[in-house]
Parts: C-alpha cells; sequence; structure tokens
C-alpha cells in the first residue's frame, strides 16, 4: 500500500439494509426544532405498526449516502457550536507512536486526511459537560434528543393501557415490576432527563468532538443499555474489520461501543471508529499509553498518559475507563486470590504500582484528569482494576476496597462538574451479585453502574456469554445502567462476526429482560406484541418482532421451509393435525358462548323477577 | 424394510467416545455391595484428578459391549427382584394402534423382539414406590445408589475445606450460599436420601420395569436436575435418531429425559429407549391416547388412557406428565389470555373438557391412575397444562388455580404412597419468578418443583435457550429441583442435534449456577478447578474441566490453532507481549517480598526489644 494512501473502505461492504420491514423514522424535536430522533418502524402483516428504539443509526437508512473514508454527517455540530462555550484550535501533533510505529511512513500509512476534524474545546474558563448543563438548569438539544428517544413514541400505548380495558388493567396490576428503588416515569421529559443529570445519575456519554452521535443516556431510571466491545489485537484483525465491526455490532442493538485495539494503528482505526460513529465510543487509554512505553508497563509515565488522554479527547472518544481506583495498599490484598488480577488495566496499573512501590499516578493526578475531560465532555468510567475473575475471589476485600474508591472519585469527578459512571464485575454467583449493586449505589452515590456479566459460574467455556447473560439480566434488574456484552470466545479468543451478534442479542435480551422486571412503562410491549403475533400464526411478524428476525427465519425453515407454512396455522412442533394454540380458539369460542348463556340467564332472571316470578335462582 | 426385521442400528453410530481426558470409574456401595456408582474422572496435566457427576451411562465405558438392538445391562434386575414384592405376568398384548396403525404387518415392521422383557408388577396387596419403602424405614439400593453419587467423592475435598487454612476460610464464609430453605448436608447418607423421600421432598423416579435405569434423585436439597426432551414428529425423525438423542442428552448432561413422540411407531421408538437408557425416560401418555383416537381430543376416554398408562408402564417408563389439574372451572379463566393454552396436554384435556362439559376425567379418575402408578413405581409429573405462553399471562388465576389443585392431588398420590413432582411454567418476567417457587412449595408441600425455563422475555425467538435459562438459573437457586430444557428451536422447529446440545449445556450451567447459589456442599470446587487451570495457563485443562470441551478446544484454535500455543502462557485476548494474568504471579511475589519484609521488620524489632531498645515503633 502506497504511503498516504487511504485505505479503500468501499471495497470492503458496510451493513446497509434495514431489518426485515422495518423503516426508519424520525420524530422531531420541541424545544430544539432541529433535532430529528430515528427510530425504527415494523410493519406488521395485520396492518400495525410497531415502533421501536434504535441503536443503527443512519446505515439503515438506504437514503442517506456514506462513505465511511469521509465520515457521517456531524448532526450535533450546530448544537455543540451554538452554546458558545467551545473553540477550535490547533490540536496535538500527530506521531508516529500514536499508531505504534517509530518510523512516521509506516505510522502514517493508514492516516486518511478525508476523516481529520480542526478540533474543538471549552473555551477557558468554561465547562461544557452535560453535567454542566444540567446544574445550570439548561435543557440541551441532547437532553430533548434522549427523552424523545427513550419513550419509543409510546403514548398512543400508555394511553391505550389505561384505558378502561378490564383486561389490560388486570395484567398491568398482576405484572407491576419490582424496581429496586428505580423510579422510571410514564413518560420521560427533557426536564427529567436534566434532572437525572444534574443529579449524577444518569450520563450522555457525548464528547464535543464527536459530532457524528446520537445522543443516548445511561442510568437506572432509563432503558437498560447494553455495550460491545470491538479491538483490533497483536495478533489478529484489521481496520476494515474494525469499522464494519461497529456497524454490526450497532445493527443487532449496541448501545455503545469500546474500542480496546492494542496493536498497531489505534490511532488511525480510532479515525474510521469515530468518524463513522452514530453511538458513544468508550476506550481505555492505558492501553495505549502502554504501547507508547513498548508494553513495558513500568515505564508508563502520567505525562504519555496525559498525552493520549489528549489524543483520544481530540479525536472524539465519548468516554474513558479510567483505572484510578487501583490503589498500591489494595495490590496486595489480591495476592491470594484464584485468579489474581484479571483487568488488563488493572494489572497494568497493580505493575506500575508496585515496580515503583509508588500510589497509581491515575490517582494522584485524578483532578489533572477532570480538568482534561471536562474540556471535552469525555465521560468517566471508572475502570474496575481488581474486579474478580473467577467465582472464587467475587466481592472480596480487594473489589470492595476499590468500588470505595471509586465513590471518592467519583464525588471529586462531579465536583469538576464531570459526568461518571461506574464499572462492576466480572465473575459473580447470582446470591452475591445483588450486593454489588446495593453497595455500588451506596458508595458511589448512585453514579449509573456497567458491569461485565457477572459470570455466574465458571465451568462453561465457550457459552460465557450465557453464564454471564445471567448475571446481567439480574444486574439489571436490581439497578445496574449498562451491560458490557460478553461473546461466546471470551476466555477463548477473539470474537468474529457470529460471535459479536450472538453476544449483543444474548444481552439486548438480558437488557430487556431487565426493563420488564423493573417495571419499565412500555418495556412489555414488545413481549406483548411477539405473543400476540405468535398466538395468531403471524409467522412473519414473530420473526420481524424478534431481536434476530434473520435467525428465527431461518430456524423455522429448517424444519418447514415452504413459503405456505408461514401463513399455515400450525407448526413443526405439534404437525398440522393437533396444534394447542388452535385448541385455545375453541375455548375463547366456548367461554364467549359460555358467557352469552350465563348473561342470557341474568336476563332471563331478570325478566321473571321484573314479572314478579323467581324461577331462576342467582348464583352468586 | 421386510416385516419384523429390526432396524440395524449398527449402521448408526452411537456417540461412544469418552469425553476427553475422562475415564469412568465405579464407587462401590457399602450397604449394598453389588452398587458400582459410575463417576467421570477427569486428569489434569498437573497430575491431579476431580471426580464429577455422571450422566452418561455405559455409552462412555469402552469396556462394555453394547448392542442397541438389545439393550443395556439390566443392573436394577436383582434388587427389584430381590425386594420380593414383585411378580413376572403375561403383559398387555401389542395391538397396531400402539404404533400408530390399524394395519398390524405396518405396525410390528419396527418391533423388536429382542427388546422386549417380561413385564413385572407389584404383588397383589403389595406397593413398590420408593417413597413406600422409605416410610417403611428402608434403605433401597437405589438410595444407597443416589447418595453415592450425589456426593461425587467429594468427602476428601470436604477435609479440605474444613482444614485451617485461612484463605479456604475467608472464601467459604465469604461465599456462603442462599439457600431459601433447602438444607443439604455436607455429606450425602442414604438415610438422609431416604427420609427425603418419606417426607416427599424427593424422588428416585424408577419404574421396576425399567432395570437398565441408573437412579438419581430430583429434590431441592439434591444437585439442581435438567431434562432433555427428545421425540419424533408427524412431519420429521425416525427411531434411529431418537436413540442417539437420547445417547446424545446423557453426553452433555442429561438427567432425565422425556419422550414426547407423537408420531407413527411410538411403541416401538419407547422399546429402543427405555432398554438403551441409563437414564429415567418420562412420557406425557396423554399424546399417545390421542394417537389412538385418531387425533381428536374429545374422542380421548378414561379406557384409552387407562390402556395406555398400562402400556407404558409395563415398558417401563419412570415418570408420566398427567394432566389432571385442567380442571372445567379454570378453563375460561384462559379465553382473555393474550397466548390461551399452549401446554399441549393441557389443551387436549380443555378441548375435551368443553367438548362434553364435564370436569377432566385425569381428575375424576385420579385414584386409579395412582393404583395403577404404584403397581410399576411410576412417578407422577403432575402436569402444568395452564401454564402461562407469554408474560402477559404469568402468575394469573388460570395458572395458579391449576396449581392448587395439584396440590390436592399431590396429596392424594402420596395417600398411595406414589412419588410425586409438580411441573411449573413457562414464561414468567424475572420480578414474578419467586412467587412460583413460594407458592408451590407451599400449596404442594414441598413436593419437587420441575419447571420448564422459564422465560424471561418474549421477544428473542431464536435465543429462547438463554431467554429461559436465566429463569432456570434463577428458579433453581430459589429450590426448583429439576430444569426442563428449551432449545435454540422453541417456538420455531424442531431442535437438531446441535440444538440438543446447546439447550443441555445452556441448562446444566444454569443448574450449576443454581447449586452455586445455594451453597451446595462441593458445587463451586469445579469452578474453582476450572479458574484455577486458566489463571495457570493450563488450557488443556481449562477445556476439559468445562461442560463441553468440544467447542472451548476448537473456539480457541481458531484464533490460536498452534498446539504450542495450548502451553503458551498467553492467549489471543491480549497478545503475546502483555497478558494481565501473568502481571498478577508478579503481584503474589511482590506480597510475599512485602510479608517477608514486614516479617524481617517484625522479627527486628523483637530483637531490639529484648535488647532493651525501641527504635523500630511497632505500627498498628
Amino acid at each position: 500500500m502506497a504511503k498516504n494512501d487511504p485505505i479503500d473502505l468501499t471495497k470492503h461492504t458496510i451493513t446497509r439494509e434495514p431489518l426485515p420491514k422495518s423503516k426508519k423514522i424520525y420524530v422531531p424535536g420541541t424545544l430544539h426544532k432541529d433535532i430529528r430522533v430515528p427510530m425504527r418502524q415494523i410493519s406488521l402483516t395485520n396492518g400495525e405498526k410497531v415502533t421501536l428504539y434504535d441503536t443503527s443509526g443512519p446505515y439503515t437508512d438506504l437514503s442517506i449516502d456514506i462513505d465511511v473514508r469521509k465520515g457521517l454527517q456531524e448532526v450535533r455540530r450546530n448544537w455543540v457550536m451554538g452554546r458558545g462555550d467551545v473553540e477550535e484550535y490547533q490540536g496535538r501533533e500527530l506521531k508516529p507512536i500514536d499508531n505504534g510505529y517509530e518510523d512516521g511512513d509506516k505510522a502514517f500509512a493508514t492516516h486518511n486526511p478525508e476523516l481529520q476534524r480542526k478540533p474543538i474545546r471549552a473555551k477557558s474558563g468554561k465547562n461544557v459537560t452535560q453535567l454542566h448543563y444540567a446544574r445550570q438548569g439548561i435543557v440541551t438539544p441532547e437532553m430533548e434528543y434522549v427523552a424523545i428517544r427513550e419513550n419509543q413514541k409510546r403514548e398512543a400505548l400508555l394511553e391505550q393501557n389505561s384505558s378502561a380495558n378490564g383486561v389490560s388493567k388486570e395484567r398491568e396490576v398482576r405484572l407491576k415490576g419490582e424496581s429496586f428503588g428505580a423510579k422510571t416515569p410514564q413518560k420521560i421529559t427533557p426536564e427529567f432527563v436534566r434532572d437525572e443529570i444534574a443529579a449524577g445519575r444518569a450520563i450522555i456519554p457525548a464528547n464535543i468532538n464527536h459530532t457524528e452521535l446520537e445522543p443516548m443516556i445511561i442510568g437506572r431510571n432509563f432503558l437498560v443499555k447494553i455495550n460491545a466491545n470491538i479491538g483490533n489485537s497483536a495478533v489478529t484483525s484489521s481496520i476494515e474489520e474494525e469499522v464494519e465491526k461497529l456497524v454490526w455490532s450497532t445493527r443487532w442493538g449496541g448501545d455503545t461501543v469500546m474500542d480496546l485495539s492494542t496493536g498497531k494503528n489505534i490511532h488511525a482505526t480510532r479515525d474510521y471508529i469515530l468518524r463513522n460513529s452514530p453511538v458513544p465510543i468508550g476506550t481505555v487509554p492505558i492501553y495505549q499509553a502502554l504501547e507508547k512505553v513498548g508494553g513495558v508497563a513500568e515505564d508508563l509515565t502520567w505525562e504519555v498518559f496525559r498525552d493520549t488522554l489528549i489524543e483520544q479527547a481530540e479525536q472524539g472518544v465519548d468516554y474513558f475507563t479510567i483505572h484510578a481506583g487501583v490503589l498500591l495498599r489494595y495490590v496486595p490484598l489480591t495476592a491470594e486470590r484464584v485468579t489474581g488480577i484479571v483487568s488488563r488495566g488493572g494489572s497494568i496499573m497493580a505493575k506500575w504500582c508496585i515496580a515503583h512501590h509508588k500510589e497509581n499516578f491515575l490517582y494522584t493526578h485524578f483532578e489533572e484528569i477532570c480538568e482534561i475531560m471536562k474540556a471535552y465532555d469525555v465521560s468517566f468510567s471508572l475502570g474496575d482494576g481488581l474486579r474478580p475473575g473467577s467465582l472464587a475471589d467475587a466481592n472480596d476485600a480487594a473489589q470492595f476496597g476499590e468500588l470505595e474508591t471509586l465513590g471518592e472519585l467519583t464525588k471529586i469527578a462531579w465536583e469538576h462538574d464531570v459526568q461518571v459512571m461506574v464499572e462492576g464485575p466480572g465473575h459473580v454467583p447470582m446470591h452475591m451479585i445483588k450486593e454489588n449493586m446495593d453497595k455500588q449505589l451506596k458508595e458511589c452515590h448512585e453514579a449509573p453502574f456497567y458491569t461485565l456479566g457477572p459470570l455466574t459460574t465458571d465451568i462453561a467455556p465457550g457459552y460465557d456469554h450465557i453464564t454471564s447473560g445471567i448475571g446481567a439480566a439480574m444486574i439489571g434488574w436490581y439497578g445496574c445502567a449498562m451491560l458490557c456484552y460478553v461473546t461466546p470466545k471470551e476466555h477463548l479468543g477473539l470474537p468474529n462476526r457470529d460471535d459479536v451478534k450472538t453476544g449483543i442479542i444474548t444481552y439486548k435480551l438480558a437488557a430487556h429482560a431487565a426493563d420488564v422486571a423493573k417495571g419499565h412503562p412500555g418495556a412489555r410491549y414488545r413481549d406483548d406484541q411477539l405473543s400476540q403475533a405468535r398466538f395468531e400464526f403471524r409467522w412473519e411478524d414473530q420473526f420481524n418482532l424478534g431481536l434476530d428476525p434473520d435467525t428465527a427465519r431461518e430456524f423455522h425453515d429448517e424444519t418447514l421451509p415452504k413459503d405456505s407454512a408461514k401463513v399455515a396455522h400450525f407448526c413443526s412442533m405439534c404437525g398440522p393435525k393437533f396444534c394447542s394454540m388452535k385448541i385455545s380458539q375453541d375455548v375463547r369460542d366456548y367461554a364467549e358462548e359460555k358467557k352469552k348463556v350465563e348473561q342470557g340467564m341474568a336476563e332471563k332472571s331478570a325478566e321473571f323477577k321484573k314479572q314478579g316470578a323467581e324461577i331462576y335462582v342467582e348464583v352468586n
């Protein structure tokens, strides 16, 4: 490849086809007229339409022209500039080491000038975080955007539920959720969003330099979110794969994406990812800092780290995982663990601390980090570097010690009006999960919790999306705001395209199960729609309302491939002769008939009464 | 195929290879000397051995010759005959309709004379159930067998845990389970098994005609069990596939198997399955009864059903799902449900009830059913014919009405000393699962609960092994004794070989997560072993200790196929240069060093003190 010749991404297919029977619709703002919140509308075979939250960005809107060499439209540009608190400036100069090379030729081979934007930052004395604006009482366009987005156009639905329908009412009372203190209102207003952010209970990760972003919110009074990790590695992967991975992840429901790249061309990859990402991008800056010092943890310095923070903040990274809670005194507490320190960031910092016998420089420089974060509105994801790597190590002194420190750091960040979420485990048996959530809420003052799983058993390598999906659903129910996905390849290898999809779908269903259990208004709407379709043998609708229409259809067709089977009133489980769902219709007819007879009898009885007769005795 | 020419199953591969590095060992009985309880012993690369519960039967013992045309060895024959309470008799004559034909030639084409055994039943006035013997204070060989089996040779482990190892002790205290009232002793004795059975809290499903059985126990004070369903259908499948499905299911951990066949050759298929099954076989006899009346539910009669019960009891079916709780008065309660009645058995009985406007004949003839069950020691699995088929219908009046009736029936069955477990849902949001368990324990007097999932959301067709695995793990934790698996094909089609395996592994991990959360003694042992192997880069051990060594190895090899990578001290996630697990070793060295320094200082201080000096001031 010639120098300065950007990688030709048009040669590589970016998935753009909308999901079956799905159309992108846009809901306009009221306070901010230029807001257009994208949603996905599914057309059902019975003529009804179902509107859903949509993370897939412009990729699934075929009317939008996308060239990944140039990046997406900058939907947020005017909002950010319009606030008047930012300034363009000559950003940090790109260095060969940013891409992992000493040699400039090699380092800039993957550099794409078309993806460069002049960086912006807060003007001197200004603070541009959503938290800062919220505390000033300001409803930003980002806040109104997420309010509309969270509602999923379910106003009509809510009216329907509150109607004088006895069955619906009985159902809503019977199924009333248990939210463990979360309080999601029937309708999310922009003011509610603002207040939640002001209280630190929710964040909108939205770097002012990530103008391509479709804002979203993370907090336990909102829909439970999921994160998907992508990243290259010293062993495999390429930039092209990374961009399609991003698109692929958001297609299936990834609410945020973490770029965990550790090999060459980190900077260039990040350009491609950020300029093409409709979702917030998170990183772990220490990974790149480590690359810059040749992979030797003890050679890390505050200066290298600080430079990396600015490099990534200018590019537009929306949240940084910072392992500032790995204190020197906690490190020896991990020595007798079954699996020591399993977090990469955690072990880097632990190594640094013990090599120098000094306190973690992320902790000692924490206020300086806050200064950088607030200039770009990068949110903290306070890393749990000492999370347990096995059931045996769950909820131990090292883990909980670090969590307490993360609580202290949360308060410090808030003093700077920097948005914060807090990371959590890991590997935790079911009966110890709630303690994690409760302790996090208490120690971290209700800042959003963002957990990896947790895995509920260690004995199923190859199935850790499931061992962790169980824990994820549970902690989501208890109040966790975002769930970091785990793929089937966890502990074994790098996830491929199918693994990423499997991980995402597993976490989407876990997050949704949590929303339902919490009693999030309208969450069960989709379940009911799908169940109704199932009961009425609307196969196409059943597929299309599901999280993965393609797989559902494929599975169905394996047994009954004919098109006619998709409208047939039977399925492969019982065959055409006998069908339990069909019999249920007979039951309805019977109940209807019974009701009529009883009504008839009651009327006859009333008539007789009127006539002074008492032939029919009323049975209560 | 010629008449009476049995299907040549030798042409079809029955999977026999033991799992990697696994060997079958046998633990002898003490009370009953002829007992040999099979277990699986894994040899680790560090020379240690791990012994696990083994459901795979003689198939994974290559020293045993198996011919599926003749059936397995009759390990229980002497125990059953030895009690002196049974008699051989001329069984019911095989009818063409038993195989779904009017015509004898077709009906008997698949009949295999070599698989026929002369049936046995209780002598007149005798009762041969395990419950009956337990109530007499008798410890049967079956009871001692399951006691040994449940212990998994963990005596050595328990001694290790109770040793004066500070780390182990801290860990056991920290990880102490929450059992919600379940009480599993450190060591399971044959007398404990007897007492649990006598109390109705556990069952050993073991038809006296299923002499090939390796007994197992179902109850909440024992390991959580899982069931796998197999079955042909009007649309696909064949007898050969069914037998291999059985072997395949038990290979991966199916504790019991339900044969849900509904097409032709039901009887012949069942011969093959029972004579070749080391695990209990359950059926839903109403399915076959329905076949006999041409698939028309309203044509069912008590006589046809009774004849079917005897047919299957003579063959050796270990438990029957009987939908005796679907009462006429409950049926209209389902009319306004989103998904009506979704249980096949439930809808058959509902249809019968409303067609005749009569009470369910399974309810009105319940005591006669008990008389049949006790003559063969067939256990009840009281069917939940009105279980919810969607979240919207969870925990409603129909479901809970039926559950109360199942509680009444449990008591009646117990009066006959017939063993009982009770079936449960279905589709239930997370926050409503515990209510199911609590209500079942109360209404059904602690008889074991056996649930299908439950699914915690309806929006993921194609992933319902996971939506339900979440609910299964939770209800197992809360006290459910057996979890009926769900495959990825649920609601969509018939599971193939891979689907069956995926369903089983998912449910094994759910059951294990439940055991760990309950604090079952020794359950976490396997997690710790695997985590230890992971931490020490013993890749082979990590694969082999997992539920599915083949998949784990395959996933690993996709990224790092070289054999050398399996002993390498790094993995594909971080690459060779940086590895968090490696750093943890440095931490251990550091902590060790720190300890030494502190010790050294303490010694020096003590020395100085002895000399009257006070140079070192003691901290703390």
